[in-house]
């Protein structure tokens, strides 16, 4: 090998051994060597460098658990003072917080309402207070802060404009919240749509992270977020996983977006509540949807199918474009009437015929619920720093093929 | 900063320091302080490091150019004996040979035909020969491989089975042709579907990689490929991009996959001709279609039109989902009718009417043509060594939070 190529395969060699610590916890240099697959001589000269620059501590030794007689083995971590995370999810009438510890357990959470229309400098607030709250309430004191995630409502690219500050598109969120969040806390700030974040979140209730997903949330309006090869994808201008205005019907009725028939004119709460009451079955709210399908009324379940039909198309479509492993539906309405994803199911698999069916999609309601956006920022966090970006890195064949190259040799 | 939240950082600037010198080839510590944004003093520390890692070398002073009295000064550059890359596209009736060196020069390339239904042992030793008389020829030698590309037909994931040779779904292709290759030239080995690469190769043909692209090959069939975050992606099981099978008429004719109406059944060549002789206008061959529309036949121009409004609504779905830079339609037909490209661009346009318009996305034709994926397997290559996965990263806040920070410390 050239000297090129061998720092190529001893930085991914770096990477696998910190992508291990981070899932697993603390583990022997025997462990990582098995797990990474590396020999014992490889494995101790990556860890002895990410040692010495800092990267990982010894936890503790294997003395506790160890059954032979040998010498106590050190185990070695990722440095725990690196690990804290916040996520915080501003919703359009209320803000959910929790708080992560490096092994990703949530050590605090919880959540304060304020009006829909609530001026930007009073969420913060509220948002700040609620943080406080959580400190004295649970005795965590953000010592060992790594970063702040922040999911927020509306399209979001991510980016930040020349100023420094965020450009953002709708004006839902005014330029410097994240800059306050990073002032407040002296941390680094990462921003994105809640909804897309919420994806993040159910594609990370496993412990294995499920590297391609769609996520669909029906609620006042549709929306959406796509995890593709373990990102999350904002797309060139932040709009990606907008499902909501994928064309379900093309001689449909208008949308608020000025289209014709997107999806959300067919899926959104108000539209299934038009839907019922347009076919004489006059319901007003979600309680009224939910008495209607316990009652087992034909005409709402029509409705509900007919909306689940609608869906699978678009999800179908998505689907046979993307091929995930997993497509989820969330929104209180699934929750009442989980038809539609049952509906839905049936229609993506018949979009999906063409795709060999020994490991078929799976097509499930949503885990998570109201705190979806803020456990998304804090998996975002986890996802999106430096060292593990790319990872899990599903189809990596050069590297799978140098490292069995240098295995060999 | 704690030592591991240094250690990110660290690595990050790294990575730019290697992303700017793939990009731009010899570099002075000054310009690559100014390029990643890095005070003079980082930069050299991190230079050092690589240097003495033998990732980058000393690649000559910048004395033939420097303009003033100085000292001359080191310009740096990554190793260029960690540089050349053969590409190699198997189609069904030619394999493709592209030989690329560090700056992504295409340094020799060329083709040879086979029978449809050429056994792969064949098509292999014609590649062989193939990649031999290019080296007589032009005096290239292959000691510098650092790798290859391969492009095949059909489903691909990328992934190795247990036996460590191709899981390949539809049996195209036989366990062992990566093994051949890897084995004959002693190098990692890369394969993927030839109409993704292609995908890549035209999201790589300008100094900026489109971050992200959805692309469309109308051949015999219908393919495509996407490029998501600055990366080709596979899918979960290889099926990523199957954008002829989107269902485009729910009520159309069934289609060789089984379902009704897929996209393939209106916009593949066949489809075309066959719609054109439903309408009387008998067409057989690719040459007459060409004729026809040179001569302004209304009857093909109009189910030209048509098709271009299908494969519009599946590429406008496609687009909404994923909020692209760039739509890419290939394949010999757009060659000699152009019309397709245009209605579809048209019917793309309305269905991301909801996405404010000021940056708007670009629907063109292919640039490249029957090199396309020998080229894209050379890009794979370089876009996938892990030095550079993730890179061009389009939204990584976190990382920009701590460089700033840095920056103020």
């Amino acid at each position: 090998m050239t000297n090129g190529v061998r720092a190529l395969v001893r930085r991914t060699h770096e990477e696998r051994v910190l992508a291990a610590l981070r899932a697993h916890g603390a583990l022997s240099r025997s462990d990582l060597a098995t797990r990474v697959g590396l020999s014992r001589t490889t494995l101790s000269e990556i860890t002895a460098s990410l040692l010495q620059r800092g990267a990982i501590v010894v936890a503790d030794t294997d003395a506790a658990v160890r059954a032979g007689s040998g010498r106590p083995a050190e185990r070695l971590a990722l440095d725990p003072g690196a690990g804290q995370v916040i996520g915080v999810d501003f919703g359009h009438r209320r803000v959910h917080v929790a708080v992560a510890d490096a092994s990703h357990n949530v050590i605090a959470s919880g959540r304060d309402e304020y009006e829909n229309g609530t001026p930007w400098e009073t969420r913060l607030s509220t948002a700040f207070e609620l943080i406080e709250r959580l400190s004295r309430e649970t005795g965590v004191h953000y010592g060992a802060l790594q970063a702040i995630g922040i999911g927020v409502p509306g399209p979001y690219t991510g980016k930040t404009s020349d100023s420094g500050s965020v450009r953002w598109k709708n004006q839902l969120m005014p330029d410097g919240v994240d800059a306050a969040f990073a002032e407040r806390f002296d941390t680094p700030v990462f921003v994105d749509n809640n909804t897309r974040l919420a994806a993040l979140a159910e594609a990370s209730t496993r412990s294995d992270v499920v590297d391609n997903l769609i996520y669909l949330r029906l609620s006042d309006g549709v929306g959406g977020g796509l995890v593709v090869s373990g990102r999350l994808v904002s797309g060139t201008r932040g709009f990606a996983g907008e499902l909501g205005h994928v064309t379900a019907d093309p001689s449909g009725v208008t949308c608020r977006c000025g289209k014709r028939g997107c999806l959300e004119t067919v899926a959104s709460v108000p539209a299934l509540l038009a839907a019922c009451r347009e076919r004489g079955v006059l319901l007003e709210t979600l309680d009224d949807l939910a008495a209607a399908v316990e009652k087992g009324d034909p005409v709402v379940d029509v409705v509900l199918r007919e909306a689940g039909t609608a869906i699978g198309r678009v999800l179908g479509a998505a689907a046979m474009t993307l091929n995930p492993r997993e497509v989820v539906i969330g929104g209180e309405v699934i929750r009442i009437a989980p038809m539609i994803v049952e509906q839905a199911a049936a229609t993506i698999r018949y979009e999906l015929y063409p795709i060999p069916a020994e490991q078929p999609l799976v097509v499930r309601p949503a885990q998570l619920y109201d705190n979806d956006g803020a456990l998304g920022a804090i998996a975002a966090i986890f996802h999106q720093s430096p060292l593990l970006a790319g990872y899990p890195e599903p189809s990596a064949p050069v590297e799978q093929q140098q490292s069995q190259r240098s295995a060999h040799s």
